[in-house]
């Protein structure tokens, strides 16, 4: 008997029982796909049936939005407070004991990846167990250093651990977007598929790993899990400094800066984030560089 | 003075001592390189004669089959039983106690890949330091979640390590083929070489390697060992895992099912069998998706 | 206020601070960027003002030299001797202590490698948080297991995680060049850059970091070093067998070798080191190998 009934409903996306080893899941939270506490609250419900459910082998997360995956936390339009949330079963807060169990159920998990993903909507697919990513069609990014913040929902640990230090430093520090080609190529994700052929590539793997053993999946599984995950340990920290580091009043003022420049709404911020995210540095930082270059300029 | 001497007879391989540094090893077990127990008993003392010998650098193991490399084990067509082999010098049962001795031993050793490597064949060419492929003739891949059961020989604690968490789990989960070019991609192999400049480039680092000095190899590659090799606790558990799965009903008649196909003999099962094993899933199963499917569109 | 004062002249190096977040060093030790006990000096005290400057966020290092970014160790033009430097405030012997104290200061460090870096000149890149190299004018190496010694800087501890078991044992035991293409299949380095568009992007890429917060990014970079970073314990070991190694009367003997070919000057043995070193190898090897040849072709 299956434990995740397809007649729940769902607000931030839609959840599709292909049978009773294959649940699809579609994001669809208008008009960017970002995550609030609500995405948090029912992925972790979606979660915990996941856990629960004996007969389940695969899950697949792909979104409704072709521009948008995830397009990133959004702390403003969050009527239900982030903070509220807590923690999780884990003990961990509610965003990393979400990934946490995602990344340690019994079930494959596959990201199906067309448009943005970043910070938060990169450590969702970070999370995930495969990514498969369109070609022509994916924007990856942990942006979070950009906006004067550490990433909270655990990227050090699996960026580290997937595409090794240098690789991993330099998408969390450099904090821009990587396209497809470059995520492939640093192993972000698994593989790019074409943006055309995504969904009939997926959907053949996805059935494939129906109809195998649910044991034989979940023991393999586990054997990965204990060389390849972190310990929770790791994972705390960085969400204490993300908190710590945000409340600072400049990087209130930058997010008020971010919001003016059209964050968390459908333009041409958005989707040129991780390159448009300097718009929103403090201004006198700005001055006092050109200051310097013009000193520079004078002196030779 | 060299311990491997050339004249000792083998019947799955073929050892020819190129010079005191060097030591080529092609495997020969008609029709399809298959591993058995004989296989793993003749490789065991093999491998105790690589540790025992001091002059030795490197040892290049190719195939004499252009189709298939290592197949994969063959647990019907062995007569000397595999698990009469019990355990090796480590601890470990034997299969596991070759791989784990022939990656440690103090000697370069050289996966020349042509044709198909498969489950144990797969586990093999990961256990060796190096690993060259034909560009246009390889295929790799752990099928044994597609047939039920875990691996037994590693790849979970040495792919994980070697490719990264999402690839390890593709290749282990979804359990089909990788050729050449994805191989290189994930980083299951070093590089592909073209098929008619595999043997000369090999040779040309083979021999490179046997001028250099024994010492510096030896402890240099200790010292990567100590970085990315598994402890020897995280092997046995997958093991008795495989054995325990393997022997339910439902394996047993998959095993059958897999036999009348055409498994253990040259021809196109084997040729395609990363596409082709699902054909070996049990039918009932078929039957419900069926039924299922049908269920949703009647539904529609 | 900086502690690092352009004003304080180096040898074997250019410091330009352009500005209070960014400072940029440039290799200039001719003919070919070896380094010696005074490079060490200096980059040791450069990495103490990096460590204490709270302004900074960034350091990139590039060379002079098109054809060699750093050549490699020079043992022998050598006035202030490598063995006097004693230990750094680490514990550990000065060249490890440098990279060690590199790879953990709180300032994001840039390798922007034009032309070659072998066996040291390898190693201070490895230490580097990124590193971006010129496509078409990249040779990278470890050689020292082809001249019979260990490598002692800590490669095989950052390699091993860097680029996995089987691309690290070919590096550190093949011990030939990679060019560029190679060592970002690799993973040796994040990715290349045409020749010619090198300098304008690593420019952006640091100004764009020296534009960031710097408690973010020492805060993001400190989770990733507890994930990536060899503990120290790790690099002594293989620098006492470094040393031993060397001093051994046939390594001795093959360094004079390497000096009568061309080593620390600007010639085409430099430049192909890694193919030409094995004219180095000990001659009676050789002519053991070609009797050993001989024996076969008469024998057959």
């Amino acid at each position: 008997m299956s434990t995740i009934e397809t007649n729940r409903s769902w607000t931030h996306f839609r959840v599709d029982r292909r049978n009773h080893r294959y649940c699809h899941v579609t994001f669809d939270h208008p008009p960017i796909n970002t995550i609030t506490a609500t995405t948090v609250a029912e992925l972790s419900d979606l979660v915990g049936l996941i856990e629960q459910d004996r007969d389940l082998n695969v899950v697949v997360f792909d979104s409704a939005n072709r521009g948008f995956y995830l397009a990133h936390y959004d702390l403003e339009n969050d009527p239900c407070r982030t903070e509220a949330l807590g923690v999780g079963p884990t003990g961990l807060s509610a965003w990393i004991d979400v990934l946490v169990r995602l990344a340690r159920a019994p079930v494959v998990s596959i990201a199906s990846i067309r448009g943005r993903a970043r910070g938060a909507g990169s450590e969702f697919v970070l999370a995930c167990d495969l990514r498969f990513a369109s070609r022509e069609n994916t924007l990856l990014g942990q942006w979070e250093v950009g906006v004067g913040v550490v990433p909270g929902g655990g990227p050090m640990a699996r960026l580290s651990r997937l595409v090794g230090r240098g690789r991993a430093l330099e998408i969390l520090l450099v904090a821009d977007d990587l396209d497809g080609p470059r995520a492939e190529q640093y192993g972000y994700v698994n593989r790019l598929i074409a943006e055309d052929q995504l969904d009939a590539e997926v959907e053949a793997i996805a059935s494939r790993l129906a109809r195998f053993d649910h044991d034989a999946i979940a023991r393999t599984k586990s054997y990965v899990d204990q060389v390849t995950l972190p310990d929770n340990s790791e994972l705390g920290p960085p969400w204490n400094d993300f908190l710590e580091l945000f409340r600072r009043p400049a990087q209130q003022a930058q997010s008020a800066r971010l919001r003016e420049l059209g964050l968390n709404t459908d333009g041409e911020f958005e989707r040129s984030l991780g390159g448009r995210l300097v718009e929103s540095l403090p201004f006198d930082e700005i001055i006092e560089t050109l200051a310097r270059t013009q000193e520079g300029r004078t002196a030779s």
